[in-house]
């Protein structure tokens, strides 16, 4: 268990851990603001911001009615929290997560820099070399439903990604039921996905009406999928993985498709199975029906449903969540929760 | 060769051939008002309409600008015509044309009716036994990429069904090149794919910002697809095809993955066997980007990428169509231009 | 004060209200069911529905996670609540909240038939006579910004249209300074607002990337502005009153223009006249910069700002809400906490 | 009549004009790119673009199908075209448009640069002091309903703005009857009309279910329908104009509103009025049903329909057009057209 101050503070009352969001104005970082500051165990601190500092909060997010102004990020003001968020994009993350874990702040990174568990795959699949490959080999793969009892004695958890948290959650069940194969994982993702900055790919013309692949080969959440798919099988599988981007704000529905080794056993069979493997899992849902991302989005939901195709032979996973909340934000903070001994769901009941 | 009274009027002077269009008043009615409105060829005899009889046209479509009123459906009225489009639902469909083939009419039928070949599949995949077997087997399954040699001898078309339409493009080049393990057709299609008549699948409030897969398994048009690509292919190809409801009017993007029976051979070799398949199609596009939905919608294109995945072993083929107009009206404007010599693009070089 | 049973139940404990909803699988009675289903002091009851009874709430409704399942309306069943909402259609819903108030129960109906104040009104504005002008005259406005003291008294609460919401909460504060040539009132409100009917104006594809007037004079909400307005001025209140439908799902924004009666007096003050006048609301929010719809989506919450354009010398108003929230079930549960004495905001905290 | 080496063309066989478009990888230039290229009488020279020089333009739009390669501007290599269409932005067109002017090309502006007759309104409205004032009382405005007969003789067109077209072609029947209270003009756009440059407020995320006013007082479109609503008044007329943003692709909708100088007199004689004002316009169509976008998306017309408010003494005019067609590059077209004598309808019977 991480020794923390935190324990010094439980002895003294109800407790409540102070939390700052670095790069707290793109699309996670508002997430964040929304759900930690209607959360009973924490008290926001810092919210950091390059381009808003100095800017109020309700002024650039005026949906949020959350009280508060941005700040520039230091290492002492923001790693005087007891947890910090770092919303930065991968290759930037890094230095930052280090800063503040040498002020004994607990960190959970929303970024891909400490997501791949082989320091040397960050070259391959992200063009850098990480300089911290220490805090790789330490970092926590923050998907509560793997990786829970790792998460109270983390210092660093690194917060998944949209698509392989959609994806792995839809694959764990079956991981060692994949024949040689492999998995296709065709999944279709809100415009939310691409972040805040606003480019030629993002303009509501550009997308309104439009449906389309996107960097339909290699695209960088396949390693994730693999490192952590292959893990829960104890064999490498192989993935193919196409991206779409959808005239929608929020949401990601993946179909995946596999051939199973031991042959089909009917859909009730992998539904239960699926129930099985996800019974007590305060935000998964095994469903009859297919779903469809109005129910779970803006929630910390992840709904799945399973069909076999006795014709070709395959079975179909569907699994639905919101991109901004289960596949970025509201997981960080149920990470958070694990981390802390909170309520998993505290914070994480309400649509945000 | 068709032997037809337009044989007759070419002999007198410049061809014009009168056409009417049998469910005049649904989505592909529509569409096909608007193309043979101003199709150089043609002139519009009659509209039927069973529940807008009597009204004008430009009433019910107010952007169409076609002048005309709805009549109801007559055998004498319609089958005067020297073609009629039906567009009718499945099951009720095949009665019409058996009349209007009757009355020396030629038919471009928009049901699925008369698209399978084998007459007793239509008990298995649309719960029906077919009562006009003999011109099940009469019918030309009206792709003009694999059969317009047929065309203009034939007196019954059956039109594709759109998503058929898009996957079938996408694999005729390749369809010897499948292993055994079969497609994956992961396909995307628009709103209005599902018709006029409202449901409440069909609200607005049920389909803006949300994003579903529906009839995930066994989908009528599955069996158009294993006909026509195990006949390219010269033996059963396994299919797993499921369709998803985008929150967009037009447009169908299928996604579509096999394995290499001869292995990987790199993206340019793919695209170039495309191109090679497809030269001088007047409707076929071979691209090097992957084509978004944009690209073609309201227009009579099909557009095509191929991607190798290595690291998966597989191949990924992108099609994309318009549901109504390649898929549906322009494609049975494209058949008809086919069967009586027209410039195989008349009536379609605009957006509709 | 309304004599209550619920004295009784204070007596002896905690207070919760036993609340129902007649006519439940709407839209006003799925976010009712939302609201009310996490409401800390209300128990649900019953829930009823003709076209649902049988099914289950988390079947018609998968996004919700409420158990229980729909039941047949009859007034002893629904009658034994403390309180009932009523979601009937106007002209429909007079019958059913006789009898419930027969029974005993409180009712907040959402429909038209006791929101005007004149009995001889409806043969005029909804086309019938009505039978219980008795209720009509007994009934209170639920617009509690204006009739909160009646409110704790109230047996029958009429529930305003989600038009004259936004729009009466524009006009209070300056009712009296509106000069001989009235208001134009220009709205534009979201699909949600024409109920979960499907028609073809509500399809998907008759509605995505469109935008037209409806009902483009003398729309029925407009009786209620005038009545309401008129009655704040203390004389009658010209009104021209034009609604639009957005290609959205939720919400509505009334833009409105008034001359000043005693002149211009700067952006500045007007906006002080509102915050003055608005002071302590907990669901009014007075801005400096014009809202948008996604201010107050899923939420209770009315957003107002003020400008005025002095080259034409006239005052802009721009309202927005959510027409199911505090247009309709937000509403309904803010009055309801009003009548039975609970905090004003208790259930409308979170979004629905 | 402007002398023209057309005419000695015209002299040598059928009139073909050279074209170009400057500044033609905007939304305007794309969509006169794609007129353009299609158009019987014209043959497409240049098209310039800053960002885009050297890129083909079937890789910058997809969806055109337009061959041909982007250049950098140059006033010798644009001015030997018969005309120039240029799509700068407001104070960076007018010295092109002079350099153009100067190589003898006849030039349609579709800047403001050249829109208000009064050079010294420049500084107010624009924020700039006009360098060239002469070119200013040269420039004719470019809308040929009321000015088609200046058109032929025109060296420079200014291009009316797009929010001016729907809103002057709704008022020029009535600008005498319209009393001293003046206009309300309440408009909403589509998102093309704030351009193809992706910024934070035309981004996916900030617009789609999404609504909202927006330079809510005093937006430069004010001036050029004062000019010209005044100019057919006779005097001056005060105008209110608010514009709103949809979540839409294209299109205006205008719902104007006005007290009758010599009262009312029932929907069908203003209709009337409308229709006999606009016979033979081949682009306006004044209708009895209240039009939607959707019945002018992608066309070059402009659609009008007229209400009395009888309760409220009002007259309320609505009016549609698409804001990139006859709101720009269409009318541009129309404009050029009537230049240079061809059919006004030329190259706009399509959607584009």
């Amino acid at each position: 268990m991480y020794s923390h101050a935190l324990v010094e503070k439980r002895a003294k009352g109800p407790i409540v851990v102070t939390a700052s969001v670095v790069g707290a104005t793109g699309y996670t970082g508002a997430v964040l603001t929304d759900i930690l500051s209607s959360h009973p165990d924490v008290r926001l601190q810092a919210l950091t911001s390059k381009s808003y500092a100095g800017d109020r909060v309700c002024d650039v997010f005026p949906h949020l009615r959350v009280s508060g102004v941005y700040t520039q990020y230091s290492a002492e003001a923001v790693g005087g929290s007891d947890v910090a968020f770092v919303c930065y994009p991968h290759a930037e993350s890094h230095a930052v997560v280090a800063q503040l874990l040498d002020e004994g702040c607990r960190v959970i990174d929303l970024s891909a820099d400490f997501r791949l568990k082989d320091p040397e795959a960050y070259a391959l699949w992200y063009g850098f070399d990480h300089p911290r490959k220490d805090l790789v080999r330490e970092a926590v793969f923050g998907l509560p439903e793997k990786y829970r009892a790792q998460l109270p004695g983390a210092r660093l958890v690194a917060n998944p990604g949209c698509y392989p948290t959609g994806a792995i959650l839809a694959v764990l069940p079956v991981a060692s039921d994949i024949d040689a194969s492999g998995l296709v994982i065709d999944s279709k993702s809100g415009v939310s996905g691409a972040g805040r900055n606003p480019s030629a790919k993002t303009h509501f013309c550009a997308v309104e009406g439009d449906f389309r692949a996107y960097n339909e080969v290699g695209h960088r959440h396949t390693s994730e999928m693999i490192q952590e798919v292959s893990g829960a099988a104890g064999h490498a599988v192989t993935i193919s993985f196409t991206p779409h981007l959808l005239p929608v704000d929020r949401g990601i529905l993946t179909t995946m498709y596999f051939r199973p080794l031991r042959g089909l056993v009917g859909d009730q069979a992998w539904t239960q199975k699926y129930r099985d493997f996800y019974a007590g899992e305060p935000f998964v849902e095994v469903c009859d029906a297919v779903p469809a991302l109005s129910e779970v989005a803006y929630t910390n939901y992840c709904r799945l449903a399973v069909r076999e195709d006795p014709a070709a032979g395959l079975v179909k996973v569907f699994s639905v969540i919101d991109n901004l909340v289960k596949g970025a934000s509201g997981q960080a903070v149920q990470n958070m929760n694990c981390m802390f001994g909170f309520p998993e769901d505290a914070g994480l009941q309400r649509k945000v």
